[in-house]
C-alpha cells in the first residue's frame, strides 16, 4: 500500500509572497510547482525548485491560464490548441531549472480552471496529454481521479496518476461537490485522516448522498497554505503510516 | 571561409502579425526565436520552430526582457540573478516546442536592451553565459563580437559565436555607432556586401573614422521585416557564395 | 432619418501596428477606442485621441477583458464586481486622454467576449450598465440590438444606442448568426447597403431564415482593418447621404 | 504648524494579499493608492478608494511603472512622452473609482523607480508634471522635497508638496542615502520622531555628515507594511500633535 502527497508550491509572484512552502516540503512526497502564467515568476521557479531538491520532493510542472490576476481560477475559452502550446511551455520553462538544479522533473498537475476544465471536456484534455506526451512520453499525468484527464492520458499511452481531495466530498458520479454547495468541504480532521486511509486501502469513498462509490487514490492532494494546513500535512503523513501505507513520491506509487 | 545568416524570427504576438519569417527563413541558415518576454507567444513560438524546421534552418532561442510594451528594446535595471534566471525560463519553453518537434536547439542570442547591455556589462554578461552553461552546456551563445558577452561565456566555457552587423558602422573602439548619431545605418547596398565579405573574408572593417579594426565574424545579422529585408537576404547570401563564402548553420562555422 | 457609423480603433499596442485608423476615420462619425487591456497601450491610446479629434469623430470607450493574447475574443469566467471595476478602470484610463485633448468621452461599447457575454447574462450586463452609470451618468451605452446589455442599461437610467451589423446574419430571435455557421457573414456589399438602409429606415431586416424581425439601428458597427474595409465604410456613407440618412455621431441619433 | 502624513495603500494583486492597509489608515491623512502598474489590480483599487473614504484619508494616484514583477522598483529606459502617457492612463484609471465613490483624488505621486529617476531626470520630471497638468491642473504634485520633479511641477504651474523620510538618513545635498550604504535607515525610533519634528518646525535636518541642510516638510512618508509601521505611525501622529503640529491632508498643508 503506497500513496503520494501532493501539493501545490512556488505560487509567490515577484514581492508579493504566498504559502508555507518551507513547511509543507516536509511532509509531501509530490511538489506541483507554478510556472508563471498563473502565479509565480523565473526566481520564483529557481528557488521552489531548489527547495524541492533540498527536501528530496519530486518534482511536477503545475502549468495554469495566463491570467495571473485570477490566479488561474477563472474558466478561459483557450482552444485546445493554443492550450497544448501553453502547456508545453509552462512545461519546457519548468525543465530548465530542473537542468539547471540536476534534478528531474517527474510530473504534470495542471492548475485550477484548466484542471477543473479537463476534467470534464474531452478536447481540452486531449490537448494536454498530447502536449505532455511530445515534451517529454516519461512525464506522469496527475488529474482527477475518474475524470477525462485521465482516461484520455491512458488512452495517448501517458502514465497517469489519480488524485484525490481527502477534504471535499463527492458526488455518486465521482464528480467533487462544488465549493459553492453545502457539506462540499470536510472539516473534521478525523473525518478526513478516515477518509483517506480508506480511498488508498479500499478505493471506495462514500459520496455526499450516502453512496459508496470507486476511487482511484494515488496521490492525496494537500493545501500549502496557512499553519493548519501544516498541521494538517503532518498529521495525515502519521497517520497514513500508522495505517502501514507508505507515502512516496507519484513514480514509485503508479510503477 | 564560413559564415552563419541569423535573422530574429516569431515576434508576431496573438492577434498581432508582423515580419515575413517565411520569406527570409529561405535565405538565413539560424533563427532567433523570440521567447514570449518581449515578443510571440506559445503558439507563435510552436508555428516558428516548425516552420525553421521545415526550411532546414538552426534554431536558437532568442530571451529578451520581460517588456511586451516596450518589445525588449527598453534597458530595465534587472539584477543578475533575475536575469540568469528569465534567461533560462525562456531557453526552456523554447525548448519545449524543439522536443515536441524533434529538432535541436543551436544557440541562444540575447534581444534588444538585454543584447546591449550585457554586450558592456560583465555582471550581466556572467549571468547570460552560466544561464546557459547550466541548461545546456552545448548551446553556442551568439553575441557582438568583441563583447563583454562573449569574453565571459568563452570564459565560462561555453562555445561562442560572434556576431557583426552589415549594415551598422562601428566605432574604432569595436562598438556600433549608436542609431541617433549620424552615418550609424549603412544603406548602400554594395558597401554594405563589400563590408560583409571583407569582415568575413579579412577579419577587418573600417570604422566611422576610417580606421582599419578587427572584427570576428561567425554569424551576420539580418533584419526579418520588409520586403527589403527579404530581398537583401536574398542578394548577400548570393553574393557571399560567389565569394566562395559557405553560408551555414552556427555550429559548423564555430566548430 | 439619422444614424451613426462606428469602428474600433487603436488597437495596435507598442511596436505592434494594426488597423488603417487614419482612414477609417474619415467616413465614420463614431470611434470605439481600445483601453490597454485586449490591445493598445497608453501612448496608442493618446494618438488614437488625437487623431479621432482630429477627424471630429466622437470618441467612446471600448473596454475589454484583461487578454491581450487573446485579444479579449476569448470568454473569461469574470465575475460581475469583477466586471464592473475593469469598465470603470478602463473608462477612466481613456478619460484622462479626453480630459487632456480637452475633448469629452461620448460613449462606451464593451469589446469581443465581454460585448457577446453582456449581450446574452444579465448579471455581466447589470455590471456594465452600473460602472458606466457611477463613473459618468451622461455616457452612452452602446450594445447589440435587443440584447440584455440595452435592456438593463435602460432599466438602469442610462441612455443607450442598438448597434447593427450590417454585413452579418441574423437568426430569427434577433440574435447574429455565429461566424461558424454558413452564411453568418453577408458578402455582396450591395446587399449589405439595402440591408443597412432598410434597417434604419424600418426598423427591420430579414432573418436568416426568411422572416421579417424587427430591429433598431442607431448605429452600423463597420471594421477598421484592411483596404476593404476602408472603400466599404466609404461606400455605405455615400450610399446612406443618398437615401438622405443623415450620419451623426451617437448623442444627436438617440437625443 | 501643520504637516500632512502619506503612506502607500492598496498594493494587493489578485489573490496576493499585502500591507495592512485598514490599520494604517487610521493614522495618516493622505493615501497613495496604487493603479494596476506596479502593483493593484482594478478590484482592490475600488476596495482600497471605499476604504480611504471611509477613514476621512484624502485620495492620491500612486502611478508606477509597467513591471509588476519587479513592483515597479527596477528603473526602465521609458521615454518622457511614453512616461507622460503611462501616467496619464493611471491618474484616469483612479479618478473613474473615485467618480463612482464620489470622493475626490487630490494628489499624485509617482512611485519606485519613477520617483526616484523623475528626482534626478529633468526630462522625465517634466514628463510627469505635465501629465498631471493637462489631466487636472487642480492635483496636488507629491514628490522628494528639494527634487528636479518639485522644482520642474512648480514652474508648469502646479501646487506641489515636499515629501521627507523620517526614517532615512540624507546627504549633504539633500538628497537619499542609498539603502546600499551603511546608516541610510534609521531605526531609533525616539530619533525619527526628533527629525521629523525638527523638519517640519525648523525646516532643517542633520545630513550623515553632521550638516544642518534645509529641507521642506509637506508630508512625511510612512510605511503600510507590518506590524511594527502601524505601531509607529500611530506613535509619530501622536508625537506630533502633542509638539503642536496639525496633522491634516497635503491640501491644508500647502494652501
Amino acid at each position: 500500500m503506497k500513496v503520494d502527497l501532493n501539493a501545490d508550491l512556488g505560487e509567490s509572484f515577484g514581492a508579493y509572497k504566498c504559502g508555507m512552502d518551507e513547511e509543507v516540503a516536509r511532509y509531501i512526497s509530490s511538489a506541483n510547482i507554478a510556472c508563471g502564467f498563473h502565479a509565480s515568476d523565473p526566481s520564483v521557479m529557481k528557488r521552489t525548485v531548489c527547495m524541492a531538491k533540498d527536501n528530496h520532493v519530486a518534482i511536477g510542472a503545475h502549468p495554469g491560464y495566463p491570467d495571473l490576476q485570477g490566479f488561474g481560477r477563472r474558466n478561459m475559452a483557450v482552444s485546445p490548441d493554443d492550450l497544448k502550446n501553453m502547456v508545453q511551455y509552462q512545461i519546457g520553462a519548468l525543465n530548465a531549472f530542473c537542468r539547471a538544479m540536476n534534478v528531474p522533473l517527474k510530473h504534470v498537475k495542471p492548475h485550477g480552471a484548466m484542471y477543473n476544465m479537463a476534467a470534464k471536456d474531452e478536447k481540452l484534455a486531449n490537448a494536454i496529454a498530447e502536449a505532455v506526451m511530445e515534451v517529454n512520453p516519461e512525464l506522469i499525468l496527475l488529474g482527477l481521479s475518474g475524470s477525462f484527464l485521465i482516461a484520455t492520458a491512458d488512452r495517448v499511452g501517458l502514465k497517469t496518476a489519480s488524485e484525490v481531495f481527502a477534504d471535499r466530498a463527492y458526488q455518486s458520479d465521482g464528480s467533487l461537490v462544488p465549493r459553492s454547495m453545502e457539506g462540499a468541504v470536510i472539516c473534521d480532521e478525523e473525518a478526513v485522516v478516515r477518509r483517506s486511509i480508506r480511498m488508498v486501502k479500499e478505493g471506495a469513498v462514500t459520496s455526499i448522498d450516502g453512496k459508496d462509490i470507486p476511487i482511484k487514490a494515488d496521490s492525496i492532494c494537500l493545501h500549502g497554505d496557512g499553519e493548519n494546513a501544516v498541521l494538517f500535512a503532518k498529521m495525515i503523513r502519521e497517520e497514513l503510516v500508522k495505517a502501514s501505507i507508505e507515502v512516496t513520491s507519484i513514480e514509485y506509487v503508479v510503477e
